[in-house]
C-alpha cells in the first residue's frame, strides 16, 4: 500500500509493504552519500540491507533509548556528516524506532539548512504514528522535544518484517498510539483492538493509523489546530513519563499514552477503553500521585499563557479540544478516581 | 514603505520606515514573552526602546562577530527561554545585524519546533540583504551557515535611523550586497550606485534591493534553483572570508563579496563595477592567493558531487547559473588575471 502524503513542502510517499527493505534502492533515491542513523539495538542484517541500497553509506549508531536524543548526539553526527562531505544533494536514513527517526529527522533538517530524509521505522510505534508527519525534535535539560522542527521526511517505508525481532512489550507499547487514534479518530481502527486478535490484523491497524494520522497532519501541519487531536493522552502521559524516567525501570511511551488517555475518556468510552488496554497487557492503573504529575507540566508545549488545551473523548473516534484555566485542569486531575 | 514577501508558510510583512522602532508595537504583536537577541554593541538606547514595546522582555545579549554565531550560543540561548518558561506563542526578535539574525531566527526555529520569530536588523548588509528571505542558521567547525534552518520570520523592521552610528566601514560593507543585487538583477538599482552620492539614496536604495531579493525568494524558498542567483559573488566570497578570519585584521563579509564578484563578470562589466567599488571605499584586489582559497573550497554548500553552480554576470541586470566540473572552475579561478 502506498499513501502520499502532502506538506507545504509538498508530497511524500508512505510505502506499507512487508519486505520492502529489501526494495529499498527501488522505492527512494539512494545513489548518493546517505548517513545511516540507527541504534545498537537493530539487527545487524537491517543494517546491511539498507547500506545495499545506498551509493555511499556512513553509519551514526547511537544507545538506544530517550537519552541519545540529545543536542551532543545532534552534534557528532553533524560533525560525521561534515567529515565525510556530505553535500545538499546527499541525504540521511533513519533506521530505528521514534528516538531514532526524530534525532535524524533534526539533523536532516539542519544539516546545510536541510537535506532530504528518509524514515524507516522498525517499531510498532515509529510505524503507526511517529514517521508520518513531520516533527522531529531532540530532548532539552530532561524535557522530550523541546528542540526541533517540522520537516517532512522525503519518504517513508515501512516494513512489517522490520518488527520480527521487537520484544511483546514494544509492540503493545507501540499500538497504544494506534488504539489513541482509533478512539478519537476512527472507530473501525478501534473495533479492530475490540474484536480477536489485534496483532493478526497488524497490517490493517498500521494502514488505518497511517490514514487517519496523514489526513490530520495534512490538515494543520505545523500543529496550529486540530493536529491537537494527536496529542490525546500526551499531556498526562508526557507528566507520567517524566516522572517514571527517575525510577529504575522506566514505562515505555505508549504504556504512558495508555496511562494518560484513561483520564480524558467519559466512564462509558473508559468501559471500552480498559478491556482493550488489559488485552494488550498495557497498565490501567497509574503508579504515581496526580499532584505530583501536575506540578511537573509547566513546562507542557500545550500550554499557552495560564490556559491548557486538552483532548477529551467522550464517544468513540470522535473527539473534543478543550481549552481551559490550567488550575482548573489541574484541580480535575488531582481530584481523579479511577 | 511595505513589502510582503510569501512564503510556503504565509505571508510577511517587511517595513522600511524611518523611526519605526518606536512604533514596534503597533506594526508587531509582541504582547508576551519576547527573547531580543542582540549584541553588545547595539546601543543601549536601541534595545531600550524595543524593550518597551514587548509584553515581557528579556535579552540575549551576544558579543558582536561571527564567533558568536555557534550552536554553543544556541544553547545559551534556549536555555534561557527554557527558564523563563517560554511557550509557543512567545516569541524571538532579533535586533542587530546579520550574526544576530542568523542565529535568533535558528533559535526561533527550534525551540518547542518553531516559535514567531522578528527581525529589526540595525546594519545596512542585514537591512538590504539577509533580513529577508528565511535563511537563518549557525556557523560549525569554522565553516559557515553549516547548521540551519529556513525559518521566515512573522515580521520585519527596517528602520534606517538604527544605522545612524554604525561605522563607514560597515555601511560600505553593506552596500556590497546591494551593488550585488544591482548587478545581477536590476540595472536601475546599479545606477544608484554609478550615479551621484549612493549614500543620499539608501532608503531606495534598500528598498530596491530589498524588492529584488523579495522576489527572487519568493520564486524560490528553499534554494532549489534561481535563489542561486543571490550567491553572486558568494562562493568566491566565502573562500576569502574563511581565509581572511585566520588573520589579524579580517575582512568584513560585504568587502570579501566586493572580491567576490569581480572574477565572475566579464571584462565589460568589471570595467562598470570596479568605479562602483572604489567610490564606496570597498577593495578590488584581493590578498589571497587563488590557488589556497580552492583547495578551502571542498565544504562549498553550492557543491553538488564534483560539479559546482557558480553564477556569471556578462550584462548588468542579468545573470546566468553556470554549472561547471569543480576542477575546471579551480583552473579558471587559479589563472586568474585580474
Amino acid at each position: 500500500m502506498r499513501i502520499n502524503v502532502k506538506t507545504g513542502m509538498g508530497e511524500y510517499p508512505v510505502f506499507i509493504e512487508r519486505g520492502g527493505l529489501s526494495r529499498l534502492g527501488e522505492l527512494f533515491s539512494l545513489d548518493r552519500k546517505c548517513m545511516i542513523v540507527t541504534d545498537e539495538n537493530i539487527p545487524q542484517s537491517l543494517v546491511e540491507a539498507a547500506e545495499g541500497a545506498c551509493g555511499e553509506a556512513h553509519r551514526f549508531v547511537i544507545t538506544p533509548g530517550e537519552h541519545s536524543k540529545t543536542l551532543a548526539s545532534f552534534e557528532a553526527c553533524l560533525e560525521k556528516m561534515l567529515a565525510a562531505s556530505f553535500t545538499r544533494g546527499d541525504c540521511v536514513i533513519a533506521l530505528g524506532g521514534g528516538v531514532v527517526g526524530d534525532l535524524a529527522g533534526f539533523i536532516a533538517s539542519a544539516y546545510l539548512r536541510g537535506v532530504d530524509f528518509y524514515n524507516i521505522p522498525t517499531t510498532v510505534l515509529s510505524q503507526v504514528d511517529s514517521s508520518v508527519g513531520g516533527k522531529v525534535a531532540v530532548n532539552f535539560r530532561g524535557l522530550k522535544n523541546m528542540v526541533g522542527a517540522f520537516y517532512p521526511p522525503r519518504g517513508v517505508l515501512v516494513d512489517l518484517d522490520t518488527l520480527a525481532t521487537l520484544p511483546p512489550r514494544h509492540v503493545a507499547a507501540g499500538l497504544a498510539e494506534a488504539v489513541k487514534m482509533g478512539l478519537s479518530l476512527d472507530e473501525s481502527l478501534f473495533r479492530l483492538f475490540e474484536e480477536g486478535d489485534p496483532h493478526a490484523k497488524l497490517e490493517t491497524v498500521i494502514e488505518k493509523s497511517l490514514l487517519a494520522k496523514a489526513a490530520v497532519v495534512e490538515a494543520d501541519e505545523r500543529e496550529g489546530g486540530i493536529r491537537k487531536v494527536l496529542n490525546f493522552g500526551h499531556t498526562l502521559a508526557h507528566a507520567v513519563e517524566s516522572e517514571s524516567h527517575k525510577g529504575d525501570s522506566p514505562l515505555y511511551h505508549g504504556e504512558c499514552v495508555a496511562l494518560g488517555m484513561i483520564p480524558m475518556c467519559t466512564q462509558e468510552v473508559r468501559a471500552r477503553l480498559i478491556p482493550v488496554l488489559e488485552k494488550l497487557g498495557l497498565p490501567t492503573a497509574c503508579p504515581f500521585d496526580y499532584g505530583t504529575l501536575i506540578s511537573a507540566m509547566g513546562h507542557d508545549k500545550k500550554m499557552k499563557g495560564d490556559s491548557i488545551s486538552v483532548i477529551r473523548v467522550e464517544k468513540v473516534g470522535e473527539y473534543r479540544i478543550d481549552t481551559l484555566p490550567f488550575t482548573q485542569f489541574a484541580e480535575e486531575v488531582k481530584g481523579l478516581k479511577l
